[in-house]
């Protein structure tokens, strides 16, 4: 595999072309934002520990039958993926009621959903992320009424599969994001799963180990990075 | 039929009991709001307007099967009404992008939309009526799924049958806003069809006939809601 040019720089990631048309080199940075850019940051090793547990997590729902964009790790930065034609949704799943679902509903944050909660949010910087509907997403033609309801169903599952195996981990997913893209006419799991875009709460002591450490200010920001990934995969960095 | 004790006053109708069981007498008030309450005045006649126009749409619909809380008009302000178990939903159909759909989806207002898009929102001034999906309303308990899509086949349908009849009357109706309650286990068209609630721009100029002059300071409040009001049944109060 050849790095080429980079195509894109987001807020977290590079992405670079490779030699393969059908493949792109994802490179996780350590920049952290929140609040559609307004805070900015760095998180010391967090595109190594991002990269590592997307992997780690990528690989185990593949083998729950889960089509991923992931295809290896070349280094500790980089994930070679399959490159996706990207559906411009922000997939939000929720188990446990936190930050703009507790605004939107009036419930306290920790309160438990009786049924996962499915969100999908127009993914644009521009607009601040709306949240949109199926009327919404066909008026745009952001995806077909089949890719929406392909995009929920994948992400209930994915849910499903990630919140039972972190209950071994003493983990509580509390919700998450996933962004899905289209590859030879099929619906697969893009981006990166992370601390970045999930909620983690130890199980025990509903101590944060996630991103909103950083947006809130809650101090050891790296530590909870840390402690996901050894929870994961053993590894202290 | 007897008017009693005053149940409920909100921001444009105050709603009395009457001496049967199953019906309310609403009072229509000239009192405007705009901003969940945040910018507040009178619009002269708004309430006799709002009552004759309301009535006229009401029969209108009874007239193509749809079921409305609508009984009779005992008097210029006051409507005679089928008590509802109301769903705490706001049930917004709209044809062309304004207000709102305009913002979250970065569309110019004026925009014809290809399809009716249909919107859900919490009525709950607390919150500021945030919008919902259905996994939030099943969450919170406000209605069943068969209710959701029985309001959503309905609020489509008052659309249609609105939309082709103002055409005639060179009105085009952009958007509006419906609230359904539960009767004898059906749902049932409750609240009111003004100006107030609906956005009516006039086929040629594009003027608007409607209480975006009130919340955008446009001038000529009252005018726009007689002509409305002429439009619809020819009276001039
Ligand atoms: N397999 C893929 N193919 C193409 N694009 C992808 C793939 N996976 C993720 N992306 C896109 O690459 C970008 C990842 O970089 P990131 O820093 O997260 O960007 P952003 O700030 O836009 O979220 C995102 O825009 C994401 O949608
Ligand atoms: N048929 C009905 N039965 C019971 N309540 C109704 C009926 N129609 C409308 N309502 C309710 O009565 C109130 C109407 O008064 P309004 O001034 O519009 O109140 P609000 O400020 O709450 O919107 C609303 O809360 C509405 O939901
Ligand atoms: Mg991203
Ligand atoms: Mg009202």
């Amino acid at each position: 595999m050849e790095k080429k040019e980079a195509l894109y720089e987001g807020k977290a990631k590079i992405i670079y072309a490779t030699d393969k048309a059908d493949e792109l080199l994802v490179y996780y940075k350590d920049d952290a934002t929140a609040g559609n850019g307004a805070k900015k940051g760095t998180i010391a090793d967090k595109g190594i520990m991002n990269n590592k547990m997307t992997a780690f997590f990528f690989e185990l729902l593949e083998k729950q039958g889960i089509k991923t964009h992931y295809v290896s790790m070349p280094s500790e930065r980089e994930m070679l993926v399959k490159k996706l034609d990207m559906i411009p949704l922000e997939v939000v799943m929720r188990n446990v009621a936190a930050g703009s679902l507790a605004e939107r509903l009036g419930l306290e944050e920790g309160t438990v959903l009786s049924k996962p909660i499915v969100e999908l949010y127009y993914k644009s910087d521009k607009l601040g992320d709306p949240m949109l509907n199926h009327y919404h997403i066909q008026a745009v033609g952001l995806a077909t009424p089949e890719e929406v309801a392909k995009v929920e169903e994948l992400g209930l599952k994915v849910n499903s599969i990630l919140k039972d195996f972190l209950k071994e981990k003493k983990v509580d997913l509390i919700d998450f994001k996933l962004e899905f893209g289209r590859y030879n006419g099929e619906v697969v799991l893009g981006d990166e799963i992370s601390p970045d875009n999930c909620r983690f709460w130890d199980s025990d002591t509903h101590e944060k180990l996630d991103k909103d450490r950083f947006r809130r200010d809650l101090g050891n920001v790296e530590g909870a990075y840390k402690e996901m990934l050894r929870r994961l995969t053993g590894e202290e960095r």
